[in-house]
């Protein structure tokens, strides 16, 4: 079996870890805040004091980060994972990141002999916890292969888009398509309740037609219960629609309800919101008609 | 049985009618349009010469109508539905209009003693064939529990929402969210497009996760093939957003989205692109950039 290197043990990367060494790999972990090596420290789990420990000790590496300065010190910093890792070991990012940066590790890691993926996860703390990640890969199909049997550890709908950056690709879809939803979702939701009409059996007339979605079940459920307990926090959603934003501009594209559903959370933001969950974007639409709660 | 009145025998009224008369209703038919009538006026299907005889002679009468003019006209028009009706009838108009136009016609017809019931549909002619429409009414219990049957005849997912307008309402809410649902997917798998990455194994993984609707499994399958043949038109969806932004003024509030979708259809409708699914909002998205078939 295959020793495995994980870096970035937060509230995803922790239960995802948890997952892999419950399957009985062997781990080598660490992460910038050494309070969480140590909850996860074990025979099984070999803290190690740098990337570069993390690289040298193991045959893959997981990086599981908040943001792409986060894959880019982990990788190019001093003691990083680039300095360590040895040709023929495999490099797996699943952290969302910007796609010019999951492109720059991979051209850097395959210079070093290295074969990397792009692997970044949706369905969050819980998904990560159950083991059932959605998982979007970018890379070639035998580093696709030899991730597999870790994937399938940690997540369930697990899907190899295409080349290296396409797993990046397809989670920004996904942050675009969920964020556009909810604001589809809580424009219309709040002309119902300021209608006077009850939202929630408009909620479940809409769930039988072509207005159907997942967020306007579960988001829907949220929003019927002025429930705004993340769940996915508004100021990570933000996150990734400026990646979208930057992906858009790097390729010449106008996405104008992206550009504008970005906005809205960073007034939330502005407005001290952005630890709440995402479908608090409809007390932005509220606020904007001056109904507060 | 109660004879039933049908007024409006389009793309949508015309296949109603013809469920109810295969429902062994007896009907009395008539449309602005004489062609219209003839094609179905049998012996169950009494053609009338105006919408006042319509009235006349039936228990029940229902309108199936484009916008809110027309049942304006119908109504209040002369040889019109308030002329002719007589107390202890039942009005149910299945159109989707303005909800100043569903109030001031429930208005009206309450003054002459009969009950009126707000039921538009969504589903499409497709629906409407198959008599799967999804039907969200307004108006008393008493009202609704009267035309449950015939709504069973052309419906399937039929919901009493509440009072009169909160089936006008629904229907809003649901071409709202409609909308900015394909205008989700629309961004999204524009940006994975110029990114040159597989849209179809794209869409497929985020049908597997929160990013999951109808719009993105249909529509998107729609874009994939780039068959953009109604389907719902451009122009009459932009229509419906027209009502949510008329209601939206007259509530006081600000929808964004809505607005900007509603622009994104003129813009479209301008191109001469207006009979085309609305699916083809994505169009106008690539064109933005660019883009061009």
């Amino acid at each position: 079996m295959e020793t495995i290197g994980f870096i970035g043990l937060g509230i995803m990367g922790s239960p995802m870890a948890q997952n892999l060494i419950k399957a009985r790999y062997t781990l080598v972990v660490y992460d910038i805040i050494k309070e969480c090596v140590n909850e996860i420290a074990s025979a099984r789990a070999m803290a190690a004091a740098s990337a570069l420990e993390v690289a040298e000790k193991s045959n893959v590496v997981i990086t599981m980060l908040p943001d792409s300065p986060d894959v880019e010190a982990v990788v190019f910093g001093n003691n990083g994972v680039l300095t360590g890792i040895r040709p023929g070991s495999l490099f797996i990012d699943m952290s969302t990141i910007a796609l010019a940066t999951s492109k720059k590790v991979y051209n850097a890691l395959q210079e070093k002999g290295v074969e990397s993926l792009d692997a970044p996860v949706s369905g969050g703390d819980v998904g990560a916890k159950a083991g059932t990640l959605s998982i979007m890969v970018g890379g070639s199909d035998e580093a696709f292969k030899r991730a597999l049997p870790l994937f399938e550890v940690m997540g369930k709908n697990i899907v190899h888009i295409g080349d290296p950056g396409a797993g990046q690709v397809t989670k920004t879809a996904n942050q675009i398509v969920v964020a556009l939803t909810i604001q589809a979702v809580a424009e219309a939701l709040t002309l119902v309740k300021k209608s006077g009409v009850d939202i929630a059996r408009v909620r479940d007339a809409l769930l039988g037609g072509f207005a159907q979605s997942r967020i306007l079940d579960l988001h829907g459920q949220r929003i019927l219960e002025r429930n705004f307990k993340p769940g996915f926090k508004i100021k990570l959603h933000h996150k990734d629609l400026g990646i979208a934003l930057q992906i858009a501009r790097e390729l010449g594209l106008s996405l104008n309800n992206t550009a504008q559903a970005a906005e809205f959370m960073n007034a939330l933001i502005a407005q001290g919101k952005g630890e709440l969950d995402h479908s608090s974007l409809i007390l932005l639409v509220e606020a904007l008609s001056g109904l507060t709660e």
